[in-house]
């Protein structure tokens, strides 16, 4: 799969144990910013252990002041039973023992006014191959331009300072991953998603997620080789970048007064982010496929979720609004505030 | 795959037809049972057409006296399209029109005393190749031995009116399929499931849903040859079975009163129901990959559901009851009440 790799490209000797580190530190840092922004809730910590080898952190908070349900998840697992979506691709990883880590977030507030917010990064080895992968992606109950846009340049801010290429191709990759085909909608405003990342020159590969990204990243003739360390850096800042984004959106809607019409409205779309989860998402069927710890990987489903037949929001109501205008893929970064 | 084609195993020229009157006399026999039953809710129905061709009628009943919602699905699809799934099992299949008819249900009663209830029963043809599939399950919140009993001894004696074989086999087959392999639970205390039912001499093929029934098949060794005629008889019954297996349990449990503890036990293990309809059932997955219609697809899932991270009932409750006796196979037919 990697013709010739170069020393430039070969990951450090020590890249678990580094990787493992961030993430775990990276875990930290956001419960402890969260505990903050909410200011009533505490993370509950439980660790566990995997059977076949590994084991995380999982870490929860309840009935918060912001949070009604809040999940941050470090895991760091290894076996030799690849998941078939990955030894389809990988034929050559058979029979040897895969190492993969990371850390993962998801956040169902009280107030639907302020929106439920999802992150993953993520490290993968296996013998010579190795990838990072991640994203993070921001589902407003009710939609504001202003958070939509105020994240997208967050993030971008972070993607801009490795290469001016990364942000327009994985925001397109993050509108494309997180859609529900059977809906015909986006999970939300989308914001980064990546996955694959490796030496090899090519920004996009190995997935059938996006046309669009796929269509970016060929178009880039002279995208560049780069090293293991490079991309970590990467990964770390766009870690980084996470409470600059989404602290700002949560305070500013924490206290929108709501009533029974707009919690309605949340439980009926907190389906859509189940119905995400467990049909479409890869992290979740990773983590079932590899006999992973249920409790921890089902962590990202919301406290209460209600479906209703056929429902269609009213013409011309925020609720509308939403389907209308934040549940497609929109240029935030240029958009007309 | 069906090396000699008798007169007797040709399906009738009219075979879609009347399995499709059937599903739908069917679809109007068990509303109007369950419109009676309730005695305060109606169906309402959506008629429905499928671009590809072929469309269906959907009927839910919600807010009833028993029935918090329940919804009746019949559907009639056809198309050039067919699923992956399908076209693995059956290459020669490829780019003939297929065609599909079924009729689903599933019952979401308010009180949690009484039982959520699932059926389908479904027809397939596509050329030369035909089968029928369906089943039964029970879904109790509160289990009651006297219930799992009565209901698989009304769903036997439908069974043994045609073949003294069907219920073990078709019996073991449900506890395997309805089987939610990340919770290391069955869905409840199960009923019957089959699928792939021609004239060819095997009970059990073409799918990896259950070993125990494989097994019980394969030891089956002078198997007969069977008439399309007699397997559609053979749905026929099991469907006419569902009334008188049903509407008595839930007569029996409708007025027990109940509180906040067992409405959040209903609520939090209707999060299996989601799981399992998302993740493993094969008509859902059938229906999302050809482009069925989204809202009759997913008609299924509860009004109302609560997921708690971590839960464990508190041992000697009639919630940990539930775990350890209700969702294991159990052999109710011969239980010591």
């Amino acid at each position: 799969m990697i013709a010739t790799v170069s020393n430039k490209t070969q990951p450090p000797i020590d890249a678990k144990a580094q990787v493992s580190e961030f993430m775990q530190s990276f875990q930290d840092q956001i419960c402890a910013g969260l505990e903050e922004l909410d200011g009533k809730a505490k993370f509950k910590q439980d660790q566990w252990q995997r059977e076949e080898g590994g084991g995380g952190r999982s870490r929860v908070m309840t009935e918060g002041r912001i949070f009604e349900k809040g999940g941050v998840n470090f895991s760091e697992v290894y076996g030799s039973h690849l998941p078939p979506s990955i030894l389809k691709q990988y034929p050559e990883a058979a029979n040897q023992i895969f190492y993969a880590t990371g850390t993962s977030m998801v956040l169902h507030p009280r107030n639907p006014y302020v929106p439920t917010v999802h992150l993953n990064y993520r490290y993968f080895q296996v013998g010579n191959i190795w990838w990072f992968g991640g994203g993070l992606d921001l589902t407003p109950y009710y939609g504001f331009a202003e958070d939509a846009q105020f994240l997208h340049k967050t993030l971008k801010a972070a993607c801009d300072r490795h290469n001016p290429n990364y942000y327009p191709v994985f925001k397109a990759w993050c509108d494309d991953y997180f859609y529900l085909k059977h809906r015909g909608e986006t999970r939300g405003v989308g914001g980064i998603f990546f996955d694959y990342q490796n030496s090899e020159p090519k920004l996009y590969k190995n997935s059938n997620d996006s046309p669009k990204a796929e269509q970016m990243s060929n178009d880039l003739t002279d995208f560049p080789e780069r090293s293991w360390q490079e991309i970590f850096n990467f990964v770390q800042d766009c870690a980084g970048s996470f409470l600059k984004a989404y602290v700002p959106i949560a305070q500013r809607r924490q206290d929108t007064p709501f009533g029974e019409r707009e919690r309605d409205f949340q439980l009926y779309r907190r389906g859509r982010y189940v119905e995400f989860n467990l049909v479409y998402d890869r992290g979740t069927i990773f983590g079932l496929q590899t006999n992973g710890r249920t409790e921890s990987i089902l962590m990202s489903l919301p406290p209460l979720v209600r479906w209703e037949y056929d429902y269609h929001p009213e013409p011309d109501t925020p609720e509308s609004e939403l389907y209308e205008l934040f549940l497609k893929p929109q240029d935030w970064i240029n958009w007309n505030l």
